[in-house]
């Protein structure tokens, strides 16, 4: 099992647009990936523009071949991407 | 709930004794101090010398006052900080 960590930043007028619209990227495209486990959302309390997502995989493959090179990634994107003020920092932790 | 992210580096010759220490710190130090859910060790797979200490709590404030104004936290410094290769970052997150 890995962690993958994606640090992000939401314009404050977007924050509950980008809620609404990660809850349904999640839905429809994440949670049916394979090798997926888990997604919790996390909003900084001393940077409340900050979100971290955490997301689960059995696997490392599972997120970066699995689903980044899939057609799910593309339509994950198509419906969150437009929030992100900047690219988002993407790192990988295993928990041991 | 909230979760504390704590950002860490050991230089690798010391990554199996900060372990060792870190379970006892835990064990005997931050499990019993009140509010503390849990705690789980993350270990970067970009960057291996990286390290993200995941600790929930039921309020902030059992980080920020119950524990960090603690003999507890002197005792959890005194077991671990020699470890660090620089101070720590730590933030705070909500998670909803």
């Amino acid at each position: 099992m890995i962690l993958e960590i994606a640090c992000i930043e939401i314009a404050p007028e977007n924050h509950e647009a980008f809620r609404t619209a990660i809850a349904r990227a999640v839905e429809q495209e994440l949670s049916a990936s394979p090798g997926f486990i888990d997604f919790t959302l996390h909003q900084g309390i001393e940077r409340p523009e900050a979100y971290q997502l955490h997301i689960r995989w059995a696997t490392l493959e599972d997120h970066t071949v699995g689903f980044r090179e899939s057609a799910r990634f593309t339509a994950w994107r198509d419906i969150i991407g437009f929030f992100f003020v900047s690219p988002p920092s993407v790192e990988h932790w295993s928990t041991n």
